[in-house]
Parts: C-alpha cells; structure tokens; sequence
C-alpha cells in the first residue's frame, strides 16, 4: 500500500517536478530500519489525572526497551513549539497534532499529552493520522480525584477565579466514546506509572507496533 | 552538560509539579540508543538550485548507512504542516525550524530544505536550535542556472509577473556568510545528487554526527 502510494508519488513527482521528493525512503522502509511501526499516542484526561506522568514512564520503558519514542508535552511544547507563534488558541492541539504525524510518519512512536478537553478536536487529530496510526488513551480519573491530587495548584487558583476557563471548572470534559485504550483508577486509587506504561506497551504488542 | 540540565530540570520539576516530566530519558540517552547525533541540517538557496534533490539523496544515504532521518520539505510541508492554519507568512520557517528542533532532539538528523532567502531568518532559526546541532547548508548556484533549469516553470511564472515576490526575481537572496557546508557547481554543471549528498555525510562523519 505504501509503496503504491510511493510509486504513485514519485509519477506525479516526475511528470509535475512539483511534490514529493522525498519519497524514495518510504514509512514502510523507516519502519523496517527502526523494528517499530510510528504512531501518535494522544493522552487526554483532566489535569492531574496523570497524563505526564504516563507519558514519561512509556517513554522511558519504551526506551529501555530499545525503542525510538519521543514525548510531546503540553508543559514543553508550551516553552518551544507555540510559543510566540501567531496561533489562535483552537489551533494548538492541531499544531501539535501535525507535528506528532510527522514524528509517527518519520517511524517514531510519538506520544502527546494534552488535556484536549473536547471530542471534536481529538477527533478532528485522528483524522489528520492515517489508519491505525492514532491511539487515544483515556486517563478515566474522575475531577474529584484530580482537583483533590491538584498537584500545580491549578483547581486551587480556578475555584478561586484566578483561572478562567479552566477545564473541569467552568469549561466542560467531553470524555472519549471509543477510545483505544482508557486508564482506570485501581480500588479509587491511582495505579503506579509503571502499570499504566505497561498497560499501552501492551496494547502496542499486541496491535503489531512494537517488533522484537 | 545534559545530564546536568537533567538533573536542575529534575529538580525543578519535583519542587513545583510544573514542567519537565520527561526528563528522565534525555538527549544523550537517545544519542547513545541511534548512535548518531540528532540535528538540524537546514538547506537554503535558490528555487532550482537542487535543495530538495540533495534533501533526498542524503535521507537515502543515510537510511542506507541505518541512521535515522528524516526530510522536511517546503514542498510536502505545504501539504501538511502550516496548511490553514493562522500563520503569519514569517512565522513558516520558524515554525519548521522548531519543529525540526524537536526531530534533533528526539535523535533524528532532520534535513529541512527551504528557500529562506533572508539571512536573518535563518539566524533567528540557527538561535532557536543549540549549540552544534543546526548545520547550515548553501546551495551556491548561481540564479541563472536555477532560472534556465526552472524545474517547475516558477521563474517564467515570475519574469511574466504572474508570481509576485519570487527570490531572485523582484526579491531579494541573501547568501549565508559563514555557514557550515556550500555546495557548488561543478565546471558550471550541478553536482550529482550523489556527490553533493556525500559531502553532508562527510561533514557528519568528520564532526561526530554519525557513529559506527
């Protein structure tokens, strides 16, 4: 299929001059080379609900496991990515989206971790990534655990109107309906970083991501 | 120097609960896994002057040698990246630029091929991306090969007026003054994409971008 595509490309390449040169390297052979097939693992969840830290531990057990992963966090990228840009706001997580695609295309196992608070949005991501290739992992902490965890003082700041439109607060969660892989609380309580990791890594194995 | 960068951000991170939580697999842990140096190899010169060929060609040569690249290209990035969304016409190659900052910091030798015309703006670029890691490459091609070649019929576009601010036309191209790598014309002719890709992985092999 990909290399259909690519042959198809680099027709339109030859005739036109215009579009894809690069295509002699394809994601089939980058995912040959690196043993892992490239995706985008968009965490969403309420602040505080562990998205972070998730997104830390699957990296650095993907990592150990000689894995090429890379973590786009909405704290980061807040520093870097969007930072000065002329972007209106509905356009961050989008932003990041397409930047995450070019990871997974490039056979990286790319995970990013941002509240996106709203289904339309998330969907509008999935549908920017080919088939396949978007895993949306649901972080189902319910606001009461998380506003009680409030480990940046943010629900604190909120619930005194310091913080306007904050998620949970004053602007809705709209929860995932179908979402590949959705971390639960074990006995109302959060479960470590390693069991989440281990739960995607998981997943990842068992959908054919992850080669030996 | 990064372990310690580690280290504070580590520090950070547990005083205040705020940012940095993926610090604990970083740049050299990544460097040691790829076995390369990730960074940010930026080709700028004229439209025609063979900037996406070499792009190619040095993926290719790279893929071949099992390092991880990837190409960002005007051409396909058009496609994707900066499509609709509220850029600024300025802001584009900053935003590659950053984009491509992440691809080095994941690991990957990210190759972003763009005219970028204004010495300034490839200076803002060469700021954003640390020490080291952002090789500047010129396509030292005179404009009126590139116009005789006009692979995609730009430069008659531009002579008839149908393309207004076209490099080299009716703006203006600022060649790099002290930049790490000019590629050249041979006995007036284009280099193969062969030999112009062979001299980036040269300058990797020879300044510890690329280890056995």
């Amino acid at each position: 299929m990909q290399v259909m595509e690519n042959l198809v490309r680099t027709t339109v390449g030859m005739s036109t001059n215009i579009v894809w040169h690069e295509c002699s390297i394809g994601k089939l052979e980058r995912q040959n080379l690196l043993m892992q097939k490239g995706c985008v693992i968009w965490i969403t969840g309420f602040s505080g609900s562990g998205k972070s830290t998730l997104a830390s531990m699957l990296n650095r057990q993907l990592h150990c496991r000689g894995h090429v992963s890379y973590v786009l966090d909405g704290d980061n990228l807040r520093h870097g990515l969007n930072k000065d840009l002329s972007f209106k706001a509905e356009d961050r997580a989008e932003n990041i989206c397409r930047v995450a695609k070019l990871f997974a295309d490039a056979g990286v196992i790319c995970t990013a971790s941002l509240i996106s608070p709203y289904r339309r949005d998330r969907d509008a991501c999935r549908a920017l990534v080919p088939d396949s290739m978007f895993i949306e992992v649901f972080m189902d902490v319910p606001l009461k655990v998380c506003e009680e965890r409030d480990p940046k003082g943010l629900y604190k700041l909120a619930r005194a109107g310091k913080i306007k439109g904050f998620t949970g607060i004053d602007d809705p969660y709209e929860p995932p309906m179908d979402c590949e892989i959705v971390i639960q609380l074990k006995d109302g309580k959060y479960q470590t970083p390693k069991a989440m990791a281990e739960q995607v890594v998981t997943y990842l194995e068992e959908n054919g991501y992850l080669k030996a």
